[in-house]
């Protein structure tokens, strides 16, 4: 049974990245850049995602894809109440968002129209990691009040991502972090990550982030 | 495929409840008292699990089982430091433990001589509801920084539990927190479910908690 599981598991992922790769043309083929935000459960995903929205609305045309594993749209109403367009994907109780989610979440968009598309994943430090979704860039949202330990305990979510925002900076006065020994720990696993301390509550650091991601964008317009 | 795959899980899932079924009669037969405990990744798990070894020691025999997802002693150092004996279950990548996990960290153990055995689960808010380990209680450790709207979000792991710790509470000045909107969140979840409010940094709220798992170790020996 073991080795059955395994083979299945592989077509799978197999069948994900074939999906991954069709997704990524399709965004290529409409000069849209498109990111994947992965986090643990209440990081700060769509408060990034939202401030985010209201430093470059006025000058992108950008859309959500919002993954969820219950048919709640908390998520997806703040994104619309900004006059975004948001797509909610319920994975019916799974622990990530796959290619396939994602490729039924593209056809409800207006892609001709986009400049950039963002999927918020499901909440969850582990399982994303394993599914390529076929955007150009991997983001972690991490927060101070989660421990400075998670780059040790949780490696493999970093190893695949281009950037990190480090979010609730705000609440460091309150919390022990180690700001270093975070850091080290992601360096540790991946050279090539940016890292953005930030605040979503206060605002501040998050106009580092916002030059990266606008570089990004016009980097493929 | 995905009929095999269907298929393939539920054979995966019922042995899981034949291993989880055995667990608990090992711990029955030796009156050990049993908890799994959940939460997402930096909640405050092994926090609690300190806290509660400082203040029960002294009066039962105890142990932990740690999952943990990569090969890192961090937590298993914690409890070991305290004089506690404390398993480390790595899972190789996987998301959640599962009942045989369990047994090869039980085996390890000195039953004979146990009261209490601790199980810290993997950091997932999603994948371990699925997973019976066969023990007689389940406890989720939420956190305030999480924010308000997880039970909404992340229902499946609250349905099983039978109790919650709200940790952090020390942060509550600082973050946006409505506790009337994350209780009625999870009653409307699930009506069984002691709710334990709480900080592990300052130690305010622990007592109920404590009152709680003793009043569970006493009715079991």
């Amino acid at each position: 049974m073991q080795k059955e599981k395994v083979t299945i598991v592989e077509k799978i992922l197999n069948a994900n990245d074939q999906f991954a790769a069709d997704n990524m043309q399709v965004f290529d083929d409409h000069k849209i850049l498109a990111i994947n935000i992965m986090a643990s459960p209440g990081s700060g995903k769509t408060s990034l995602i939202l401030n985010t929205i209201d430093r470059i609305a006025n000058q992108y045309k950008l859309a959500v894809i919002e993954g969820d594993t219950a048919p709640v749209t908390i998520d997806s109403d703040k994104v619309n109440k900004k006059g975004i367009p948001a797509v909610q994907i319920n994975t019916g109780g799974d622990c990530h968002l796959d290619a396939l989610m994602v490729r039924k979440g593209m056809v409800e968009l207006d892609l001709e129209n986009l400049d950039l598309v963002i999927i918020e994943n499901v909440g969850n430090l582990i399982c994303p990691a394993a599914f390529n979704l076929g955007t150009h860039f991997n983001v972690v949202v991490a927060s101070v009040t989660e421990g400075d330990d998670k780059p040790y305990k949780y490696p493999n979510i970093y190893r695949g991502i281009q950037a990190l925002a480090l979010n609730k900076t705000d609440l460091l006065p309150y919390v022990d972090f180690d700001m270093e020994y975070f850091c080290n720990g992601i360096k540790a696993l991946n050279n090539d990550v940016d890292i953005f301390p930030l605040s979503c509550k206060t605002g501040e650091g998050i106009q580092p982030w916002i030059e990266w991601l606008t570089g990004k964008i016009e980097s493929r317009s």
